[in-house]
């Protein structure tokens, strides 16, 4: 997607044989940009924040891989730092998974053809993320130009947390559908959650809209319901961390609280996700286990001063605990469908099935 | 209530006859008393919030007038310092009320009585809301008490915003039920919302109870839908600024997706408010105007720094619009009851009816 008019990747190749990404952990009031030449650089980058998303860290795992055989190939050195990569967030699934694909590819290869068949891989990683992203787009879009040609005037569509381009490689996924819809010049307005407590819409999802010229409000996580309530919003698209094989939908904190008030009021919901998020194990969201993370995200926040610098604020009196559990699993019933690489389908059993039916056995 | 073993309320006359108030602007980072001891210091204290919350702004107002008349008494004097202090806060009821209800009792008044006059009706005014809330306290404490019955540990109450004794004189609304039933001995533990975008959760809610003792543990707005699904709360109390005769309870934006979540889990839902706050003449929730805020309330944040310092920080993109409301209404078909100082009814005409017979015309 755009930024000030220039196209950008979160991450590309340079002909020196680096890596260059966006530095996340400094927007969205710093627009820098890094190059990872090594094993530790991108070891780096993914522990520090610097890539966010499961698609981008594992596109830069990958690359790091291959960043790590540019001296040396053998089977030691890939397993080593294969495993300094992954420790690095341990529980992100796309992470594993990215390595093992690499290593699978690389490890029947002679030593000295490894190092370019790592970075290949890696660069195939990065463009099925792409088209898989680019896909849900096409999509997604669809259901906007259709709500626009219900409502007839500007469409205005209602988003949580990031799930946009800069947690992938390009495009994104819940803001897949509406960089498709815009590009295609169908008039239409983002509601962006803040999301609390780590503020992923307010300071990721608001930048990125902006940046690429899509018109946009940030509202505090509170207000959409009453917007439901009062015909403010068209559609709700949000993205999704997990999703059973009955298609309830894990995803970040607050979700499920809007997807009540789009039921209460009649405003189609849908949940955007490449096959990878969907679990094919789980019949039950409730057996979801919701990571607890540091307290510190709720009673602290950082922003910039009215000097410049970026600064990290207590809003919390000491003494008083705090609680934050960073997702919640919204029932397929309150579902309207789900956005795919392959298309779109209802929120069941029976709908996945559908779009995938070589796992309805 | 108290702070640190010590009863409080939120304004006291002093033997000097200067008023004394707590520095809400202050907290939850500095405890911080001030006396006002002219009109100008009360006009001051409500301006800049020193004191905020209808029923504290009212009885400031009414102090504020019987200040004003300590050197002089006349008609004029009268009118002039009522029109100074209704300006502090446009648009709140209460200051209006009180100023008007003051002035009935005194203007009749030969000049050298009203001055007492008027500090006694202030003390009125005071004792008056005190015993209000001491009431919704009682009646909302037998619910808790049920509650506690039922579910045979510790009862989970969840609450948004601050409808406590720190917007009072004493106890608060949403709040005194708490008070009551803690200082009873039930054994139980508040969910607080931190309430963005201006945070009264996090900040007064949390800093009430725990100064008065009552275990709490704060979380970001978008959490309480998870906790219901999973039987962490048993019962929610929220206050409300406006009723209707109808049942409709507007409050602090973000109640209506906590009702929402209630009704989809089975959890009950309370507002507690006095008949003050009900409005007789409105039959629709949705009528009610939402009073649109300065966007800098949700771009923007103070806190306290690491150096101890009170610091703002911008948190949203320049460039990035935001909007700013600050209420919203829950239809009355989501409320379990209102609890008010006459007791507990439905959400709904006729419940309002058996408890305001005098009204149900």
């Amino acid at each position: 997607m755009k930024i000030a008019g220039t196209a950008y990747r979160t991450l590309w190749p340079l002909p020196s044989g680096a890596v260059c990404v966006i530095d996340q952990s400094r927007l969205p009031f710093e627009f820098v940009t890094l190059e990872l030449a090594s094993l530790e650089d991108a070891a780096h980058a993914i522990r520090t924040m610097v890539v966010r998303g499961a698609p981008l860290i594992g596109a830069t795992a990958a690359y790091g891989l291959a960043l790590a055989l540019r001296a040396e190939a053998s089977d030691e050195r890939i397993a080593a730092a294969a495993e300094a990569l992954r420790a690095t967030r341990p529980t992100a699934v796309n992470l594993a998974w990215a390595l093992a694909r690499v290593r699978r590819v690389i490890e029947p290869l002679p030593v000295p053809q490894r190092a370019a068949a790592a970075f290949a891989e890696a660069g195939r990683i990065c463009e099925e993320d792409v088209a898989q992203c680019r896909a849900i787009g096409e999509h997604g879009a669809k259901l906007i130009r259709e709500r626009s040609a219900e409502v007839r005037r500007r469409v205005n569509v209602l988003t949580h947390c990031n799930a946009g381009w800069l947690a992938c490689v390009d495009w994104g996924t819940a803001l897949a559908p509406i960089y498709v819809a815009h590009d295609a010049g169908i008039e239409l307005h983002v509601w962006v959650d803040e999301t609390r407590p780590r503020n992923q819409g307010a300071s990721l999802t608001a930048f990125e809209l902006g940046a690429h010229g899509v018109p946009h409000t940030v509202i505090v996580d509170n207000l959409g319901g009453h917007l439901m309530q009062h015909g403010e919003v068209d559609l709700v698209i949000v993205g999704s961390d997990r999703t059973t094989a009955t298609g309830d939908v894990c995803n970040k904190v607050g979700t499920y609280l809007k997807a009540l008030a789009a039921r209460d009021n009649g405003v189609p919901f849908y949940a955007a996700l490449p096959v990878s998020t969907i679990d094919w194990s789980l019949e039950d969201g409730r057996a979801i286990e919701i990571e607890a993370r540091d307290a510190a995200e709720v009673t602290h926040l950082t922003g910039r001063t009215a000097a410049g610098t970026l600064e990290r604020v207590r809003v919390v009196p000491e003494g008083s605990p705090a609680l934050n559990l960073a997702f919640d699993v919204t029932p397929g019933r309150l579902v309207t469908g789900l956005i795919t690489e392959r298309g779109v389908c209802a929120a069941s059993r029976a709908g996945l099935a559908q779009l995938y039916p070589e796992r309805a056995a």
